[in-house]
């Protein structure tokens, strides 16, 4: 495997550029801190396809071209007891995001559950970020997304879906809360991209060519072909993740009234993503005692992290487990940045006219898996 | 592949015959037309693993064993608008189900969405049927349970979590509804006992042995092995079905109050199973005009199908169209019960006192895939 670079930056001088640089796109101090504050967690979280590589290329590009609106007013479309229906007026998705959840919160704090969709709205970058909103409030936090077509339904050969994520949070006790924050896909096209870039081959199922064949050849995937949804092939059950990626689409794309499918973020006729949100949050004792629901995750994940291991393995892990690890110790020793991401920030801060001028904390290499 | 004989039966014969043995075990009427109208449901579409095969052994002969309670008292534990957690006292699962999915719809007419848990109940069949039952009500509904543990967490290597199904059903307009009725394992333990009876090899992926290392035996599968969440393996992502599975355990087990992960239908200080559901209902015009609604799902759909096909192929499918069609042609040309099924249900009624006496329409052969 190829040796990466990093360079280790404090968290909140992460954060306060990325606040610079949006401001200076012409957002709002506290939507900017918003945006910023979602990037970082992803980088912090180890999740860094999506955290401050976005930052040019999908907010502060897009807010100077004019796609992306500075100012938007959050409108609501429809609302029932335990439920909001609301217009992002293509705002950024960070921020219209989590006002959403937040009146998701509220209305589980009244209702027992909610459900909250946004349409037009942008990428709001991890799902898992909104779901986790909830575990504040002792509830269960959901988040979906639909997204640029790049996964194709089984037996088809064209990107019609989204790597549509299904997020959730769930608290624990003493343990750390359950976070499911997955792609429908079986890997994110940024992972192909470390392949192609490394020279190598992908794992026989991750990818189709232009013929619908399964490839090992990360170009082939690029160049008309597309991502599998997770299971791969239908002998595989590939059509439960191109199922799971539809649900979202419907969820996200139809129900709120948004674009869908082929539409999203590539509709010739209008410039505007148009990506649709939803939420969702259940008031956990609405349904039964806190603590007993607490104390039975616990129990739950000791069943799991204490069962036999597989032969060559020594750890079972619980979704989000790794991820808590991984923020900790980025607050403690700094947030990793690729080299060449850096580099990157370098010459588009340059040309926004707000330059990346943070020092490294230090400098590390690392094994890419 | 191997042949598999089948006899083809009446609709309406199989119901009343599963009526008859459920009434002669205890249970009254009403309820037992219920489970009977479930199980005839899962033989109809097409999935024979959860439809009258189960009869004797899941239901009946627990009944008679006083494993299940054939006059269950539910009883609400918990309640807000939007939510209801109920306990089962311990019933079939079918009529507890359709019960709790009624609240559900109700609550959602009121409040838009609803959430509706149950505990201490028993083996449901078919999840995609309760979350059908909100299409009539022009509603999307969701239905989960947790089941005795058959699938070992990634890196682990003994059975922890059931194959937890999945099912949503969404309406369309002149398409046939959305319904993704799926295990979160790859397959369920019923494809690996085919591939055994008929001595083959079972795909590489499907299933692990005892030391946790994937294999081709079913034999090892089942001696002490376990089957791998959906995905499979870590590098085709398993983790996620893995993350899935433990998403409808912590929804329905730990949630609801029931039993969760190994203690799911095998405590050995308690008899009874102790499975748990969750279901959910959206009513769709709390988010938006159901006929838009309606047309942006036959749009979405159509954009799917008539994409190009990968090669070898000719049709893309929605899910639950199969089934659909499945069940028309069941109504005209007769229910298909495998021979095999039909020795077991002559044996098992024969004990019973409710002696299997249905003369099949037909008999056919198919190739088992």
């Amino acid at each position: 495997m190829p040796i990466v670079k990093k360079h280790l930056f404090h968290a909140g001088a992460l954060r306060d550029y990325m606040i610079r640089v949006l401001e200076s796109a012409g957002v709002s101090n506290t939507d900017a801190a918003v945006s910023a504050e979602v990037l970082l967690s992803a980088d912090m979280r180890g999740v860094e396809s999506h955290g401050i590589i976005r930052l040019f290329p999908y907010y502060s590009r897009r807010l100077r071209q004019g796609l992306i609106n500075p100012h938007p007013t959050l409108r609501v479309v429809n609302e029932t007891p335990a439920v909001l229906a609301l217009d992002g007026d293509n705002g950024l998705g960070h921020p219209t995001s989590c006002r959403a959840m937040e009146h998701c919160i509220a209305r589980a704090q009244e209702a027992g559950a909610a459900v909250v969709t946004v349409r037009n709205s942008n990428h709001y970058g991890i799902a898992g970020y909104y779901a986790m909103m909830a575990l504040g409030h002792d509830m269960i936090g959901l988040s979906f997304t639909n997204a640029s077509p790049l996964v194709a339904p089984t037996y088809g050969r064209t990107a019609m879906l989204g790597t549509n994520p299904i997020a959730v949070a769930a608290p624990a006790g003493r343990e750390w809360p359950y976070v499911l924050d997955m792609a429908t896909s079986i890997v994110p096209i940024g992972k192909v991209t470390v392949y192609e870039k490394a020279g190598r081959q992908i794992p026989y199922g991750w990818g189709i060519d232009g013929q619908g064949e399964v490839t090992t050849d990360p170009l082939a995937v690029f160049h008309g072909g597309a991502l599998m949804p997770l299971g791969g092939t239908a002998e595989m059950r590939g059509y439960k993740g191109y199922g799971l990626a539809l649900l979202v689409e419907i969820l996200c794309g139809v129900l709120s009234g948004s674009a869908f499918g082929a539409g999203v973020d590539s509709d010739p006729h209008n410039r505007h993503s148009r990506i649709g949100h939803c939420f969702a949050a259940l008031r956990i004792d609405a349904f039964r005692p806190l603590d007993a629901f607490k104390q039975d995750m616990d129990a739950l994940f000791a069943q799991l992290t204490q069962s036999p291991k597989a032969a060559g393995h020594e750890r079972i892990y619980i979704h989000g487990e790794k991820e808590f690890e991984r923020s900790q110790q980025a607050l403690h020793e700094g947030v990793p940045v690729m080299a060449e991401v850096v580099r990157a920030l370098i010459a588009d801060g340059l040309e926004a006219g707000v330059p990346f001028d943070l020092e490294p904390v230090c400098t590390i290499e690392e094994v890419e898996v």
